[in-house]
């Protein structure tokens, strides 16, 4: 590969087009056009900054896991290493910024430093393929969909979404009137055939027009949740290829990015590192890595489409919280640096998921009818997505597959073991006025014979003997 | 004053008819109906939690002051005594949660312990007259705002609002289609005869119908920004009887409530301790109390708003950082105790505001022209609005009152004092294709004959030496 200087690489192409009604009436603030006048001698009594002598807090610290192969003189393999972090008073001081500055109103592009750091972190890890590209932080992937949805959709439009989905994303799309089309997914995830047959036959049925094809499709390629799928870098081209030929925008979710479980090849390409247009929004979060109490992540797109989610930023959330943000700028600036990071992801939190996901599955596989339930070995995330094979059920055809899914449910239960029910990541519309909480009564959706269930949080002991339920309540349901 | 028991108290009415289309789809996510099962011998392998075994951080620390008359045997009256408030690592000690359950995802309401604070301060501070009343934690009052306008409105719809705002609040409601309607103010924020009017009145434009008559009002009753305006409390009980009269939600912004200049006769009563409805959406905020960089307020509404409100929070910022709501928990439950948040509110960030209101207000009237510039004294908040009599300008009539303002705002600059344009508070909708950036070129609404100073920040030379540029420059500015 030849490594291109960035003054080489395109400019975005122009998506202005995309903007949608709301993002294109939004403003940089006129406050800010004050902020030149500051220089000099000028006195301003024109900002609202409050007093930080009002301010009680002096001083933040917080004690942390040094990262592997450390940065501290001891190199005790055993036990983890810490050191203690400490957000810097004097703003003279170090790379990072001051807690007076952390404890002050803000840009809505987050602290500086930390804001550098991510994105020399995306410069290293993913080597975008255009010029323009920025990096904004947000209060972690949630927040930041919910923005790259109002940056570029209005009531009434479509979104193009994996079949299987997790709830929130539902949840966030449908009250704002955005209709989703949901694509089919195998073991690598979205099918590029089912996308590119939706985008070439869209106008087929009477609800699609020309106007409203859609222009944004929405994707977590890496240890999708539920599926646990991971796309391949075929796939990844393949996917990339279509949204080129039929002009979409890429929301490319990605929390469990740094949860690979093979890297001998190297990290898998992320979507945004295949993308030449500034056609890609990049959602990368803390919340799966550091800790989700962060509420930090931060968001990859071209300059463009940054400046709108800026000024959406500044009216809602401002920026994430100056607490998060000066604990990790300190941490990952002053103390872990980018190597740090990046052996912290790859040889604790990577490691950590990698030898849960293994057990996990070895327990499956010990204790549960293969027969009846099968699931695609993961090679990222969190998440194993078990399909039950309801055909092989003695009632099959007898009664409805959701009723035999929900006896299975409901065997579970009675085996004291918990997993979430497959209906739950069903994109197609729920039944109106349905009560999802009575979920031991409930199911719909005749094709959501699936259960999920993660490796993420449970301890080995437990994941071992809710292995063994399983398969007792299997053999059970499928006795009857 | 009969103190009622809150068994006696009435219950919110019905407003179930002012939820948005947006709101009104917001639904409980179904992962929660899961939460149930979660008792005996039951295994999930449902959840999606990371492993807290992946989170670097292992203690987390803050050096705050103490509250005064304080909570720590040292007491010099001279020098504030600090005291080190640290996140409790142990889940089973003390009054507020552990640092794993912070770093942990939580509930869309807040961390228990804090939101628990902020109901028993609301339940002592405003004593809401109704029973069901509920409080949530935001990422701050832009956050709350954002959320209430969602809750409560329709692209299309109308807002009343008080003539002169904020910048952010027009921003906010701008893009979402939203048209403000601007109620003139006076020394004591917005006029009931005027509002009454405008309700009264509705229908007499050809925009205004039956439909779209406003049901929503967004008010700052204390310390406005920019025209630091205060209601008194009979004009809080005539908007009040108005609110009941048109069947209006109101929103009650008050960032300001604890920057009260004269409490000799107790706080002023909130907007929601006069409501016997459940009609006021009440946003508190920590930024101009205890630091902006906490990214923390909390909301007040009635039990049925705040489940949408809920909802809503759930799949954007979920809530407010983990990392700022332990510290704020542990300072605030832990150590100062309600008596001691308000002893700090009362004696170190109401004293610190009402010492530099009076400064600036010296030196206002020591050094500028009264004839020429005048101001209401505040009695709140963090803003002096600067009325200028341009009708007292030897050019008056002969140019627009825009132009002689512009003219002033560059004489200001010459004279190395910036204050904010009047224009910058207008709600009126601003030209198209406006270059809004180029302040020493542009001032449009020629009823913005206004400037906003601010004695928040600067110190006491600086806001001494300012006031003396404003005279030079007002004086140069007329003269000519």
């Amino acid at each position: 590969m030849v490594v291109q200087s960035v003054s080489e690489l395109p400019l975005a192409k122009d998506f202005s087009s995309f903007i949608s009604v709301e993002a294109s009436a939004r403003k940089k603030s006129p406050l800010k056009s004050l902020l030149v006048f500051m220089k000099g001698n000028m006195i301003s009594l024109g900002g609202g900054l409050p007093h930080p002598s009002t301010f009680p807090f002096t001083e933040l610290s917080s004690v942390v896991k040094s990262a592997p192969a450390g940065t501290t003189a001891l190199k005790d393999t055993k036990k983890e290493n810490i050191e203690t972090v400490s957000v810097p008073l004097d703003p003279t001081d170090g790379k990072v910024e001051s807690l007076a500055a952390s404890l002050q109103y803000g840009g809505g592009l987050g602290m500086p430093s930390l804001r550098n750091f991510c994105k020399t972190h995306i410069e290293s890890m993913h080597k975008p393929q255009y010029q323009d590209w920025e990096v904004i932080m947000t209060c972690g992937n949630t927040d930041s969909f919910t923005k790259a949805l109002a940056l570029l959709l209005n009531r009434g439009d479509y979104i193009l979404i994996e079949k299987w989905a997790y709830p929130t994303a539902m949840e966030t799309i449908e009250p704002l009137g955005i209709t989703a089309v949901p694509i089919p997914v195998d073991g690598e995830g979205i099918c590029p055939k089912a996308l590119r047959q939706t985008l070439d036959n869209w106008g087929s049925e009477p609800h699609q027009t020309p106007e409203n094809k859609p222009r944004v499709a929405y994707l977590v390629p890496t240890g999708q949740n539920p599926t646990g799928a991971t796309m391949g870098l075929q796939r990844r081209r393949d996917i990339m290829a279509i949204a080129q030929q039929h002009n979409l925008i890429i929301i490319e979710d990605d929390p469990y990015y740094y949860l690979q479980f093979s890297i001998d090849d190297g990290w898998m390409p992320s979507l945004l590192s295949l993308d030449t247009d500034g056609r890609v929004i990049r959602l990368d979060s803390f919340s799966k890595t550091l800790a989700p109490g962060c509420r930090v992540g931060y968001a990859t797109m071209n300059k463009q489409f940054r400046e709108y989610f800026q000024f959406h930023t500044e009216v809602t959330v401002q920026q994430p919280s100056g607490f998060s943000q000066a604990v990790l700028a300190e941490m990952l600036v002053g103390h872990w640096g980018q190597e740090g990071y990046t052996r912290y992801l790859t040889e604790r939190v990577r490691i950590e998921y990698l030898n849960r996901s293994k057990f996990l599955q070895s327990c499956l596989r010990k204790y549960v009818n293969s027969e009846l339930i099968s699931f695609v070995e993961p090679s990222a995330g969190m998440f194993i997505w078990l399909k039950v094979h309801v055909e092989k059920h003695p009632r099959h055809g007898q009664v409805t597959d959701s009723a035999l899914m929900l006896e299975l449910f409901n065997a579970c239960i009675a085996e004291d073991v918990l997993l979430t029910p497959g209906w739950q990541f069903s994109t197609k519309p729920k039944p109106q006025n349905a009560d999802l909480s009575k979920v031991q009564e409930f199911w719909f959706d005749d094709e959501a014979t699936f259960l999920r269930a993660t490796f993420a949080y449970a301890d080995f002991p437990q994941m071992e003997k809710a292995a063994q339920s399983l398969g007792v309540a299997v053999t059970k349901a499928f006795a009857a």
